[in-house]
């Protein structure tokens, strides 16, 4: 049988998961890796979680296990609905909440519902290649935005707004992925005074908000621009990425296209692990169990300073997150970080290189870190490692 | 904000779930419904799966809570391929097969690889309702050939095979949804002959194929044509729907889109939820609890047939399903089965008229009576009001 163009054309704009080809090649053994995006498993409340589990076979009755609502099990939508109230002081109704299979999920119900082939969608620049990859399928034309320090450079997006139809913004405003960055609160409102004029919705990727080790939070775009967001949340940094499960926040219009979307991809999400995920949040002290994480990364992110401090030439410059998982180098001048890859892989050390953060841009001498999937001292000798081979190369 | 033209052009296709809408109304208190699609809950194996659950707590650490990796958990993709080899003599490849969320993600799934805007895509006549609402995402061009008892109509077939450029044929060859029938030895042979000198794939959705109460099993289109067939499976008919894990078993070069796009759309599957099924399915004799769902949904399938032959005017005819949980009623003439359902809902009994299972037929004389959902006692009671209902209305 021929295999020539049976395909979907869309199939043709997903760029390949890079980071999956480059997390074989740092599986070798004796290589300390920075490149996985994973949390720290040790962190892992397993406990709670089998206690939680066992509850809800002793308790829960053969519901859980049936087919279930589109929208989500209801006590975990309130639940939701209660801890932005309470933490964040933000009121979301119930009814604008739908529970999917982690945030990825969001991200295709989200591009099903809105990307017809060709609309503008704003990515930052660097931005999470998951995201790239769930809007690519959709075919947008990516606009990319700028992102340093403060947060999304203002010009650059009224730009790219006035230049082509958009009919989404995408941010991780807090921590970013890749670059650990977070929007200021006065960037935020400048962006929100932007984006409120247009129908353009600004998609609020928050995984790791909560993760958060210095300085004050800032501003949900949820608050400033309530009918312009789209929150998406999600209990793989903060409990555990295995159950798959996070949420969107979305108001009454959008909502009823996500959930007819949602119906048609998968008719709904395991109310089993929902259920589960729900026994551990209202058994716990939910609080003291984040905090645990937010010292055990907090301490690795300081770690991995001081040892760029010590070990990295002084022309290389990296980011200074305030929370979440990674930072962000940039090697002077012209150096490739790819080509320093190949060689770090060499000495033992590895990391992922900026060019698949970005759109259309190869030879990008940026990388991404992450500071918390190894212990204080592998990052010390880890980053020793780097910055020698970072001193080789130039 | 303006909110209209604000999605994509792809969400006005999709059909709202009619049977979501339906299923509201039979939930009154007092109606006996044969309305819905979900298994009987009393047949779920709860304390095996608290037994295995326990197990992976105790035994299995902190891997199943991690990401993982998207094709699925290789243990129980084993399994499955040495299922297939014990119980159907067919050899698929561990490498060929998929964890998906459902079967309704595989769906989902194989719109998003293989089907573009106007793309033909053949859809059994009654269909599935789930499979037109996954596809209509992807905009085809839907063609409709009918089933009857032998199964699919050879040469409507072949007259749309001939008139339309067609990517896939979706088949639920054994126990259909939502008529009950099953594809003969024969119709398979003459189907395959046809398929296999085309670059079309047909999809075997096969998620009733172990529930045969009578007659003996057929030879799956994957033993036919193998480099023809996508294969379907699911364990929501035979454990549980609510932990939403199937598989797809697809030819390397499909897997590899598919790959592409399941990590797009949602990483992976829970690795968690896929690591207990298969401690059950590795702890438990699977063939002894199977055949106590066989039993059970067969003497229903014969309490409704008894019932139907008591009750039901003369000129109703049924289809005799050999397994599965449905059968399909074509009442005599223009009798319209939507009409026919207010006056039954008054009467205190529910079905699914047969018009959401048409791309485009309205007033169908057809309806789908579930068997499995309530016990015998209420079947008779339910069958006698719509026969009743039926004889009021004629």
């Amino acid at each position: 049988m021929k295999m020539k163009n049976i395909f979907a054309d869309r199939m043709n704009n997903i760029p390949r998961s890079f980071i999956r080809e480059i997390l074989k090649v740092t599986l070798k053994p004796g290589i300390i890796s920075f490149a996985g995006g994973l949390p720290n498993s040790d962190l892992f409340p397993l406990e709670q979680l089998q206690t939680a589990t066992e509850k809800l076979f002793t308790c829960g009755g053969s519901t859980v296990f049936q087919y279930a609502t589109t929208e989500g099990y209801v006590k975990l939508r309130e639940y939701i609905s209660a801890r932005y109230r309470s933490r964040n002081n933000l009121y979301v109704p119930v009814e604008n909440i739908l529970i999917t299979s982690g945030s990825q999920q969001g991200l295709d119900l989200l591009g099903k519902i809105m990307i017809s082939s060709g609309d503008g969608l704003v990515i930052e620049e660097p931005g999470y290649l998951g995201a790239i990859q769930a809007f690519s399928i959709y075919s947008p034309r990516f606009l990319s935005v700028p992102v340093s320090d403060e947060g999304m450079d203002r010009e650059a997006l009224q730009h790219s707004l006035d230049s082509h139809e958009t009919r989404l913004i995408y941010t991780v405003p807090n921590f970013q992925n890749p670059s650990g960055i977070t929007y200021s609160t006065e960037n935020r409102i400048q962006l929100a005074a932007t984006i409120e004029k247009t129908t353009t919705f600004l998609i609020e990727d928050d995984p790791y908000g909560e993760l958060r080790f210095s300085g004050e939070p800032k501003p949900s775009f949820l608050s400033l621009i309530p009918e312009n967001t789209i929150l998406l949340g999600s209990f793989s940094k903060t409990i555990v990425p295995g159950f798959r499960l996070g949420w969107i926040v979305a108001p009454p219009p959008v909502m009823e296209k996500l959930i007819t979307a949602k119906q048609a991809t998968d008719l709904h999400t395991s109310h089993f692990t929902q259920a589960i995920i729900h026994q551990f949040l209202i058994d716990n002290d939910v609080d003291t169990h984040i905090e645990k994480i937010v010292q055990t990364y907090g301490s690795q992110k300081i770690a991995m300073e001081e040892s760029i401090r010590e070990f990295f030439p002084p022309k290389v410059t990296v980011t200074d997150p305030e929370g979440g998982m990674f930072l962000w180098v940039t090697l002077p001048g012209d150096m490739k970080a790819m080509e320093l890859f190949h060689t770090a892989i060499k000495n033992g050390v590895a990391f992922v290189p900026g060019d698949p953060f970005y759109i259309d841009r190869k030879d990008s001498n940026c990388l991404r870190l992450s500071f918390v999937s190894t212990n204080e001292e592998m990052i010390r000798t880890g980053i020793k490692r780097l910055g020698a081979t970072i001193t080789q190369c130039m």
